[in-house]
């Protein structure tokens, strides 16, 4: 049966990669994407064309269509600290509001894809989290924006699922780096290598000793993919997906240290309410995902990402020249 | 300075109480109630006669106005389990989607006080709870649309003071009761009440051994009043505003039980994720509104409020007679 799809966010990081998945699909009729192009780039989908895509540049949170669609993926959110600590009430906006908004455009008995994030468990008090975990979140800190807005989008979704038998796809991601993030992303993995590639100094906030999860970008669209629509599958989340190999801020600036010659690492001011760690319990994607594992080592991923910079990098600064 | 103060669920519970207390403001040259009746009533107001009140009806996700405020109280939500519970998109939209576009209805440099509630600790693990405790909410829970929509309702208002310096005072109440909540409110002091006084039949879920602290409607106001515009205060929130004196369900049903020769109690199934304490860590507030504490006793409170309903059932019963 052909099936119409809406992506929220999909001119992201994130949701263009899964665009891409998406396009693989034989049984895609039409594929919406809704994108304000507040963090997300015409870019990143810019080496696409297939007649079943549109691009539609609105909130998620007011854009309107006569259309109904069998499957949304909510994806609309900055998901960097500096983005949405520098606009928290148009972060809860497209979460929330952009989830209110996108269930009035799913077809009865469709299915609601949503992005929720490992922030939803805080600065947590235990480690690995697993998804029972309450998490430890000041709702009243500086990301409270954006963990908070999470953790209520994914209360909406359990809520209607509960209320009227919605079918929901809930995941919580954990890091994920990769091609196409945004060079002003903000977080360690882009600001190291555009770092190294410009100034050569690495600037690590803290001593560098927190803590993260690394998921490669492919590895984590994998399981997504699977979730989301590939496998069939009753439990309907959350799940956690990610790398659950835990590398320092400090281990990964001296691995891209060593790509680049000369480039050396500067410690900054700690990050206010920045988490100690986090990683994820992956005992249940384990069950539920059977096979899937992010197997991406840090250091294979950090070279593929540090590749693509290079390349953007080196064409922006020939096109300076040339201009 | 003559003030213009908009209470958005005025018509409700607290709301209509604190209204009674904002007519006595002699700066007070406005009041705008924004009430959509879907929990509150007119019969709260109706002795109010007073020119400087005006009621609309609508709803506070979507009130609109020419006019600017000073003030805005932000109440309008559920706050009884099975009325959020039976809807929950709603009860998002009129906590988080109120506060947004109430925000844009006050005035440069205005106040916005909001209403938040100990259900931001779930079920703690610690007992009292002060206001640094993160809490223990389950996201994907029975109660997480109320839970989770006041801690993204909190979050937004602290954001907005981080980055525009907006005047909020955020209070979280804890369990209060009193005259005009409704008879169908479904929480524990108006059900045993109205039960004692009509089947006579007080219906206990689980043991009764899960306990709450009770404050009455009159010392929470009292509160509020200081709070939210009496004391000059530099303090923002959150503040825990409650009496401490726990007590169980099943002494309250035993006490209400007492107020009427042959009554009785019956016990029913517990309800999920009910939590099992609640008790305000009252430090803060102590040192914040100095001199104020809830001192109506439970039995003095409960006392008072029966009459209430007494005469109200009473009155209803011989309209019906009559009818």
């Amino acid at each position: 049966m052909p099936h119409s799809v809406l992506v929220s966010g999909g001119c992201g990081f994130l949701g263009s990669h899964l665009v891409d998945r998406l396009l693989l699909r034989e049984d895609l009729e039409t594929l919406v994407i809704v994108d304000n192009l507040w963090t997300g780039s015409r870019d990143n989908i810019a080496h696409v064309s297939d007649p079943r895509l549109s691009l539609r540049i609105a909130d998620a949170e007011s854009f309107t269509t006569s259309q109904h669609f069998d499957e949304i993926i909510h994806l609309a959110s900055p998901a960097s600290p500096v983005w949405y600590m520098r606009e928290p009430a148009r972060t809860i906006k497209a979460n929330i509001g952009g989830a209110l908004n996108l269930l009035s455009l799913l077809r009865p008995g469709g299915r609601f894809c949503f992005a929720s994030t490992s922030e939803v468990y805080g600065d947590p008090l235990m480690s690995p989290q697993p998804e029972s975990y309450r998490g430890s979140v000041d709702c009243t800190g500086p990301r409270a924006s954006y963990d908070e807005s999470k953790r209520c989008t994914e209360a909406l979704l359990f809520e209607e699922q509960r209320v009227s038998g919605l079918d929901v796809r809930v995941v919580r991601l954990f890091n994920t780096y990769g091609p196409r993030t945004r060079i002003d992303d903000g977080r360690a993995v882009s600001n190291f290598v555009c770092q190294a590639l410009t100034t050569g100094i690495l600037t690590v906030h803290g001593d560098g000793s927190q803590s993260r999860s690394w998921g490669y970008v492919d590895d984590i669209v994998d399981g997504l993919e699977r979730f989301f629509w590939r496998d069939s599958i009753a439990y309907r989340g959350p799940l956690n997906i990610g790398n659950n190999r835990e590398v320092s801020v400090l281990g990964i600036a001296k691995f891209v240290c060593s790509l680049v010659p000369g480039s050396r690492i500067e410690h900054r001011a700690p990050i206010p309410q920045d988490p100690t760690n986090r990683c994820p319990d992956l005992t249940l994607v384990r069950q539920v995902l059977p096979g899937w594992e992010a197997t991406t080592g840090y250091q294979e991923g950090i070279r593929r990402t540090f590749e693509w910079y290079r390349r953007r990098i080196v064409t922006e600064d020939r096109s300076a020249a040339n201009a």
